[in-house]
C-alpha cells in the first residue's frame, strides 16, 4: 500500500485526491494531511483516512481541530503541526512515497522543495512552484531522483504523450488553451471587461484568480514556464494552440511530423489518478470521453495582440532567473486589484509588463531570493495602483 | 546502412518508399526490388538505386527489362527473377533488414510469409496479408522474432499510440474512418449509388478497388481484422469512429479513460518513414500538419445499418479460420462486378454475406488452405452474379 501525503487536503485538488484514493481500496494509504483553516472538513478527512500526522494554519486552528477530533472520538489522535513548518513535516512524513502538492500560492514552495529533496514523488498541482522556483525544484529533484508528476490536465497530457519519446525526437510541445471567455471578443471589449464577464469561463469551473488567468490567458503563459521546467525543453519548443472545447488536453509534435495528443474529459481526477498510479495505469470508474457526443473540435492560432500576457510570460522565461517570479507576483496582485474593481482588465498586462521592465533578474540561488523578488513585485504593483488612484482623486 | 527490399516497387507505396529512402542519404540501401510488368519504371528505379536483385511478372518482362537496362548501360546487371518465386527471392535477399510488403492482392502472401520466417522486419502495406492469413503471418513472425510494422495511416497511428503501453492497460483500439463519399447519404441513395459517385472519396486519392471499399466502409472492416492480428487484441476491443477530416489517424483508449491519438497529414510517406526508421524517429522534410488551418475535427458514431460491410467483417473475424479470407475474396469480386456495372452498390454486402453464410470456416493450417477458401469464395460470387444475369435475361 503506497503512502500518500497531501499538501492542501481541504482544497479542490486535495478533496478529489481523497476521492480517487477511496476508489482504489487497498492501493493507497493516507499518511499525512496538510490543510489551512477548514477544520470541519479536515476533521472529517481525518475520521475517514486516519493519517498519523496533520497540519493546520496556526495554534488556534490546532486547538479547534483537537476538540473536533475528540468529539468524533478519534483515537489515537494524529500529531498536529502548524504553519509552514507543519506543512513541511507533512511533506517529509516518514514512509510517504507520493506527496500531492496542492497548496495554493507561495506557502507550498518550501514543503514541496523538502519533499523533492527527500526523493519523494511530487504530484504537483500548485502552479507557482515551478513558475517561480522551477530551477531550484528541478535541481532538487534531479539530485535526489524525485519525480515531479503534473496534475493539471495540460502538463499531465504532455507527460502521457512524452512516454517513450527520446529527447531528440521532440519537435515541440503544444499546449492547448480554451481561449477563455474573451476568445472571440475584440481588443476593445477585452480592455474594458468587467470581473463578471471575465469570471464566465467556457469549459472549466475554477477559483476566481485562476479564472481571470484563463481570461487574460496568463494561465497559458504560466503553463509555458511550467512546461519548460517539467520537461526541460527550450522556450522555443513550447507552443500554444487555442482549442475551445478543451477535449484535447495537449499534444506533442515529433521530428518526423507526427502529432501525439491526449484527450479526455475535463475532470481533474483523471490527472490525479495518473500521477498516483504512474507508471501503471489502473482501471478508472470515472466517466469516459465519448468523442461522438462532441459536435466538433476546433483549433485556432493564438492572437497574441489580444492576449499580451502570453508574450510577457515567454519574455520572462527567456529573461530567466527571478523574472518569472516577478511576472507571477505582479500578475497575482494585478488580478486581485481587478477583482476589487480597482483597475481595468486591460491594466493587468500593463502592470505586469511594468514590473518586469523595472526588474533586473537575478540568478535563482535559493528560495529566499525568489521570495524577495516576489515581494518586490507585489509592492511595485501595489504602489503603482495607489499612485494611479491618488492621481485620479487629485484630478 | 540498412538494406531494404521492396515487394511492389512500381506501385504507389513502392514509389513513395523510394522517395523516402532518397530523402535519407546514407541511411538505407535498396538491395532488391520486386515489380510486375511496369518495366520502364522499374528500369529507372534500378538505374537510381542499383539493387542486386530484381523480380518481374514473367520471362517476357525479364527480357524486356534486360534490354532496357542494357540501353541504360547499367553494369553489373542485377539478378532477375520472375513470378512468385522471384518475388520470394526478393523478400529473402541476403543482408536485407526491412521488407516493404506492397504487392497488391494475394500474390504478396507467400513472399511476405518467407520474409517473416527469416525474421525480417516487414513494413506492411498489403491489406490482404493479415486479413486472409493473419494467424499464419503472426505465428511466423513470433517464431522468428520478426516485426510487422503497418504502413497504412490507421494502423501506423495505433502502433505509435501503443508505444510504451502495457497490454492490460488498453481498453480499446479506435480506428478512425472518413466515412467515405456516402457518409451523409440515405440507405436508399447508397443502395443505388453509381461507380462514379462511389469513386468520389472525400479525403484520400487511391485506386478504384480500395476507393469502393471506402464507400462501403469494408476498408474499415478489413482494418478491424488487420488490427486484431497486428496488435493481438480481441474483436471486442476494436472500435470504429467516423471522422470525416482524416486528421486523427486513429486512437487508443486506456483503462484509466485516457485517449491517446495520433494526428498527421494524409501523406503515406509519414507512415513509410516511421516503419523504416522505427524505433528511431528521424526529422522529416515532408509538409507538417497545421491544426489551426483545419476548420474543425468532427467525430460521429458509425451507422452500421447504412454500412453493413463493417458488421460482416466483425462477424467473419469472430467466426475465425478461413472466414475472413472468404469475406475478403467475396468483397473483391463483388467490387469488381460493381465497377463493371454488373451489380448494384447495395448488392456488394448481400453477395459477401451470402458467401460467408455458405462457407464453413476451417482452421488456417497453411497458405494453400487459405487460398482455396479464397478461390471458393470468388467462384461462389461469380456464379451467383451469373445466375442473376441469366435470370434477368430469361425474365
Amino acid at each position: 500500500m503506497k503512502q500518500v501525503a497531501i499538501l492542501g487536503s481541504t482544497g479542490s485538488i486535495g478533496c478529489n485526491t481523497l476521492r480517487v484514493i477511496e476508489s482504489f481500496k487497498g492501493e493507497f494509504g493516507v499518511a499525512a494531511l496538510g490543510a489551512g483553516s477548514n477544520i470541519e472538513l479536515l476533521a472529517e478527512q481525518i475520521d475517514r483516512h486516519r493519517p498519523r500526522l496533520v497540519s493546520v494554519s496556526d495554534e488556534d486552528c490546532a486547538l479547534q481541530l483537537q476538540s473536533r477530533l475528540r468529539e468524533r472520538s478519534i483515537l489515537p489522535l494524529p500529531a498536529i503541526g502548524t504553519g509552514v513548518d507543519g506543512l513541511s513535516e507533512v511533506a517529509i512524513c516518514s514512509g510517504v512515497e507520493i506527496v500531492i502538492g496542492a497548496v495554493v500560492g507561495a506557502r507550498g514552495l518550501l514543503p514541496t522543495y523538502r519533499a523533492l529533496e527527500m526523493g519523494r514523488r511530487v504530484a504537483l498541482a500548485n502552479k507557482e512552484t515551478l513558475v517561480i522556483a522551477g530551477e531550484l525544484m528541478t535541481q532538487a529533484a534531479s539530485k535526489s531522483g524525485a519525480e515531479i508528476l503534473p496534475v493539471d490536465s495540460e502538463h499531465n497530457a504532455l507527460h502521457q504523450c512524452l512516454r517513450g519519446v527520446e529527447r531528440h525526437e521532440l519537435k515541440r510541445l503544444i499546449l492547448t488553451a480554451s481561449g477563455g471567455p474573451f476568445r472571440t471578443a475584440s481588443e476593445e471589449e477585452i480592455a474594458h471587461a468587467t470581473p463578471a464577464l471575465a469570471l464566465n469561463h467556457p469549459t472549466w469551473r475554477m477559483g476566481a484568480k485562476i479564472t481571470i488567468d484563463s481570461a487574460t490567458l496568463m494561465n497559458k503563459g504560466l503553463e509555458v514556464i511550467e512546461a519548460h521546467w517539467l520537461f526541460d525543453y527550450s522556450v522555443d519548443q513550447i507552443d500554444i494552440v487555442v482549442h475551445p472545447q478543451s477535449v484535447v488536453h495537449s499534444m506533442i509534435e515529433l521530428v518526423d511530423g507526427s502529432i501525439i495528443a491526449q484527450l479526455g474529459l475535463t475532470d481533474m481526477r483523471h490527472a490525479i489518478q495518473y500521477a498516483l498510479t504512474f507508471p501503471a495505469r489502473l482501471p478508472s470508474f470515472l466517466p469516459k470521453l465519448d468523442l461522438t457526443s462532441h459536435g466538433k473540435l476546433e483549433f485556432y492560432a493564438l492572437e497574441h495582440g489580444k492576449f499580451p500576457c502570453v508574450g510577457l510570460a515567454y519574455k520572462a522565461l527567456r529573461a530567466g532567473g527571478t523574472m518569472p517570479a516577478v511576472l507571477n507576483a505582479a500578475n497575482e496582485v494585478a488580478v486581485s486589484m481587478f477583482l476589487q474593481e480597482k483597475i481595468k482588465f486591460g491594466s493587468i498586462p500593463e502592470l505586469i509588463s511594468g514590473a518586469c521592465d523595472a526588474h533586473t533578474p537575478q540568478p535563482v540561488k535559493n528560495l529566499d531570493l525568489v521570495l524577495a523578488a516576489d515581494q518586490w513585485a507585489r509592492n511595485w504593483v501595489m504602489e503603482k495602483v495607489q499612485q494611479q488612484e491618488t492621481r485620479e482623486l487629485t484630478n
